[in-house]
């Protein structure tokens, strides 16, 4: 009789949200101790202290200093960009990965890529806010705008630097990151990408999940130690730390910690922006972008040259749905709108009884009517936007509208985007209309998103945009549309980028119908941004006030309160733990090389390669072996809070050594840019084992393990 | 911050492969007591006593006892027809359920319904064989079915009851079984089927399961308590013992054991049976039905009305190949021919080493012979098997000139399924021809078939199925497909059943093509069959030596052998547990009332009814509630050994008291007919909990509780 044993005892994990400055973490160190953290908390706060000064941007994620002569570890999809720039048909980096014999073997990454080491971080909001106090609306951000720029400038003044202004809390506190800019990047190692990238699209956003999601690269800068562009005199940086990789084992229930740069949250938002958010926001881009698919998609059934021209915009149409469908999914899961609006309640009830309650509440007031009258016409803004941006000819000449006037404009005074520097990318956008545009869908696409537009109440809609997109049913506003795409050339690329040229009154005379449009609409544009501008100044003005009362809540209920992420260092604290992803499902904590093989079907994107595939039929895993799977680890699961801009995240013991690197969540978790569920909440890791055995045991690098001083086997 | 706190430990379970006879269940005491079984094994043993004397037949499948007046447990699917019975348009018992109210309201099955209750089990091993002795093959076959038609007409003398003889360790062992016939069964209670078949096909062989497949019958009999049919003056029966359903919680680990007629498996064939199985039967089967579909489909891609008439018969050769190919998967999985090919190898040579060894090696060798001699015409034999019945008018031809053949032979000595009785299935057949048939797309299947059999070699062909379908390139075998679809009158439905009174003379000499084509192949068809009786016979008379060695092999490991299963009762005993289905994935072992609401949306299969949704919402689940889960159960996961037959088996806990309802396995257990791989086999059942919970709270049936003996709440 065959006999299988199985047991699994796990251990209590306690889930923490948050994303926290560096400097909050003292604050907090009594939950950081609770949750397994055996260093000093303070020890984090300092970022040029270890482990922080470790831990660098690279290419607008993360990385890490793994060694003292500046060996960079980040995502294989980080550094993809790098591993590109030095494949050619006949080095193929790509697909074989790379394995740089020595340092001369080391090859320079495209010249644009940059490494950014913190060096300094402190706060400047007397500084920015100083000239805004007393001012309202647009000029409120424009002082801000103004002081931030001058701040920068100023910083930047020594050379290698890259300086930034953070404004945390939504406009509360503003911090000066100064960064040291390396410009020498070099790729070290790489895995092939049927290993860095096991699973691809399908495997996006899920666990279980087998990807070696790693790179290592190498900062060089000049013989002075400073900052320079690539020269084969460069000598590897010595940065200020770096870490270890641990050689102990992960187990379900370890203290995790990481450390990181995440893009974007809206956790801190009022409680009417949750509502909106999943009560209209939500729901109607998924039904606008499900209307865009099919009229598309019907439009050019017949015609196959069509399918291929749209093809990559209904695929992004696709995605925008299915995220925004996902992100209304786990939103609803988490009951989001009640629990937020409950919270804000609670939180305004212990505001009443402040002694400063009515200058706070005055402020919190005034940004609810802000986002009230933004509200109001929001339908309306939402048809607007997709008219101008996702009709490929229409958005050609309006392009070609703003960029004449902005012409007019000294070069720094253009808006961004259509600056000199801007005009090579526009060229290319002019230019790639062609292969994306076809009249009779373009006419389809903007027959619905018009008929949408004119069945809102007059009051809310624009009259140039009426006076253009004439006819108030379908029957009148085809008309209208066939006659504007009969009356125009701009089908053909050399009238559009002849047109570059032009000055805005040219175009407003052209006989052409399309730019005669586009330059009636563009007034209204231009007053409909400046509302935004305005709007979104007083929001940075009043949201302050909301801030401010929440802190003082959350300090009432003795909780600290991180500021909602803006691509500045952050660290998050939890545990390697399990998730239930629906009802009677489990996923465990930790991958094996197994499941690569059970995925592998030799297609891509689960083509393991054959050298991979040996060494798992071979078994030999050395030091790297998990001692209770017996086999050898992949990748691992936490409960950490990432979001962008976390990818290359080193993942930390209590003991502060990497034993993880961050590359992906969960997609029950896409929600979590405005709620930390902690039931789905879940972060994606490479384990490092996994990387040290592909060192040690499947694409050697024997010099590489000993510069990171872990074994050779 | 949210916290979230996650806890499991899990304790050891022990999975024993096993369909084992309950007269044997003593001679593994030792195990079951180890696996956590309470009670004496020696009880288990009387099919006489308490519990064994509870499980009955039911439907072709398994129920229980579960009060002293006759109330039956069993599946909903099982009982699915007497639901389907008792509905009408204006008393949907299928969409509504059905709670008898009381006796007087409980609705009769339909009369070919029945419930057996096993009273003997008897070793009759010497009556059967006795005169097959010294015989061969054919006669060899017909010797053991006549003395098994003699003991079961003596057997059956008694009225009430019904006789089989059960054939142990393939022609080892012979059992008389004794079961007492109860025809007057009635419906007592029944979810409705969007909670009994919860998922249906979707979720069929899947876990996380959330099914309620349970109802509740009732058997009646005469007031002299003896069988009878309907009647309103029956009483009901008073069961020689009934099983008391347990008030105990389940939970991962938890011993468990199941009492049931599992139908058919394989696990102790010969290793080259395994190989054939997994080296040629399956691929070939996968491969043969692969090309059927993409014929049919083909054939009738033009034609929507051919499409609708095929779309029953590409859905079952859909169902068939992917039954294939996950028994196939499944046999890979667990290295199965290596792993049998190993094990009989010791077992030979362990017999090499016994003093019989020469006799029992020589019917071995023999048994090895004739297996061999039927794989030399294998790829014939599947083809012909195709063509005969996969192509409707074709198989209504052979049909016509068959049972024309049957009709010239006394009733009693007809071969089954051409007897009189049979008739009005036969007419229904050849009606549903017309429903199901297109010459085009059975010319296309049938030049598929037959394209693959004239590539076989000249010498396995059979020169009648030459002579009709003559041509060797598809050309040629075009032109006589057609000649012969032209001259026939079959499509016709008229015609058919005209012709099911012709004698053979008058079919062979009939001038439609097809008649006159079936006359010349059967001859060619009932050689081939009596050359299959004849192997079949042979086998029986060697395989008792194959079974012998083995069973003495496991003797010397200290292991007991458990006949493979054929539709007899048998125990397996296991443990609730776990299962990981995949590298990184654990399946929980209970699933819960959340479940249901996560997988509803309203459409079927997972339209749960309000009543029930309501009743989750309002989550009073009173005794019955999980007291680590804090919710309500609904089905559960075992190791336990079961196949196609266990459906409606009662699972009981370490005191033999009843804890589930087994309904289904996963699907990754397809392949546990010919080898249990304790990684992947796992049995799904209703917790009884969830049963109870609905009697008390959603469908109210206070005394059926009362009479179970169960709390109210």
């Amino acid at each position: 009789m065959l006999a299988l044993s199985l047991a699994l005892c796990a251990t209590a994990a306690q889930a923490d949200e948050g994303m926290w400055m560096p400097s909050q973490l003292p604050e907090i160190a009594r939950q950081l101790r609770a949750a397994g953290f055996k260093g000093d908390p303070a020890d984090l706060a300092e970022l040029t202290r270890a482990p922080m000064n470790a831990v660098v941007k690279v290419g607008g994620a993360t990385g890490a200093f793994v060694s003292g002569e500046g060996l960079v570890l980040t995502n294989h999809h980080v550094a993809f960009g790098v591993i590109q720039y030095n494949s050619k048909p006949e080095r193929d980096l790509i697909g074989n990965g790379f394995v740089a014999a020595d340092r001369a073997a080391e090859l320079p990454a495209n010249p644009d890529f940059r490494v950014l080491v913190t060096t300094g971080f402190d706060k400047v909001t007397e500084r920015i806010l100083a000239d805004a106090r007393g001012k309202r609306g647009r000029a409120y951000y424009e002082a801000v705008d103004a002081a931030t720029k001058a701040v920068v400038a100023e910083c930047e003044r020594e050379a290698g630097y890259r300086c930034s202004v953070a404004n945390m809390y939504y406009g509360t506190d503003f911090y000066l990151i100064r960064q040291l800019e390396l410009r020498d990047i070099r790729l070290v190692y790489a895995p092939p990408d049927s290993i860095g990238n096991y699973g691809d699209e399908v495997d996006n956003f899920v666990w279980p999940r087998h990807s070696g999601d790693f790179t290592l690269l190498r900062a060089y800068v000049g013989k002075d130690g400073k900052p320079a562009d690539y020269s084969p005199d460069n000598v590897p940086y010595s940065p200020p730390g770096h870490l270890q990789i641990a050689t102990d084992p992960v187990r379900e229930g370890d203290y995790a910690m990481l450390a990181g740069y995440p893009g974007v949250t809206f956790r801190h938002r009022m409680a009417a922006e949750f509502a909106q958010q999943i009560e209209w926001q939500l729901p109607s881009r998924v039904a606008l972008y499900g209307s865009m698919i099919k009229t598309v998609e019907r439009a050019a059934a017949s015609d196959a040259e069509a399918k291929v021209r749209y093809a990559a915009q209904v695929a992004g149409f696709k995605n925008t749905l299915k995220r925004a469908q996902g992100e209304l999914d786990g939103l609803r899961r988490s009951d989001a709108v009640r629990v937020r609006r409950d919270d804000e309640a609670a939180m305004l009830a212990w505001l009443d009884k402040q002694p400063d309650a009515n200058t706070i509440r005055a402020d919190i007031d005034a940004a609810q009517k802000v986002l009230d009258a933004a509200a109001s016409t929001r339908e309306r803004d939402q048809l607007l936007t997709a008219i101008r941006t996702q009709a490929q000819l229409l958005n050609a000449a309006l392009t070609l509208q703003r960029l004449a006037l902005e012409h007019a404009k000294p070069d720094g005074e253009r808006e961004t985007g259509y600056q000199q520097r801007d005009e090579t990318l526009i060229a290319g956008r002019l230019k790639q209309v062609q292969r994306r545009y076809a009249p009779e869908v373009e006419k389809a696409l903007l027959l619905d998103l018009l008929s949408q537009y004119k069945a809102l109440p007059k009051a809310s809609r624009v009259p140039e945009f009426d006076r253009v997109f004439a006819g108030e049913d379908a029957a009148g506003l085809k008309r209208s549309l066939d006659a504007l795409y009969a009356g125009t050339r701009l089908g053909d690329e050399a009238v559009r980028l002849q047109a570059m040229t032009a000055d805005a009154k040219a175009l407003a005379a052209s006989d052409d119908s399309l730019l005669r449009a586009a330059a009636t609409l563009t007034p209204a544009i231009l007053a409909l941004e400046e509302q935004t501008k305005s709007r979104d100044g007083e929001l940075l003005r009043l949201r302050p006030a909301y801030m401010r009362a929440l802190i003082g809540f959350r300090k009432s209920q003795g909780r600290a309160v991180y500021p909602d992420a803006n691509s500045t260092l952050r660290v998050s604290y939890g545990a390697v733990s399990t998730m239930d992803p629906r009802d009677g499902v489990r996923y465990r904590p930790l991958t094996t090389v197994q499941g690569i093989v059970e995925k592998h079907t030799g297609v891509k994107p689960f083509d393991a390669p054959q050298a991979l595939r040996d060494a798992i039929a071979k078994g030999d895993y050395g030091s790297t072996i998990d001692p209770e799977l017996k086999t050898q680890t992949v990748d691992f699961l936490t409960n950490l809070d990432t979001t962008g801009g976390n990818s290359g995240s080193p993942v930390l013991d209590a003991n502060g050594r990497l034993i993880g690197l961050n590359f992906d969540s969960n997609w029950e978790a896409v929600s979590a840019s405005w709620m930390f569920d902690p039931r789905y909440k879940r972060a994606i890791h490479v384990d490092m084992r996994y990387m040290r055995w592909l060192l040690a045991k499947v694409y050697p690098a024997p010099h590489l393990l000993g510069e990171m001083r872990l074994p050779a086997e």
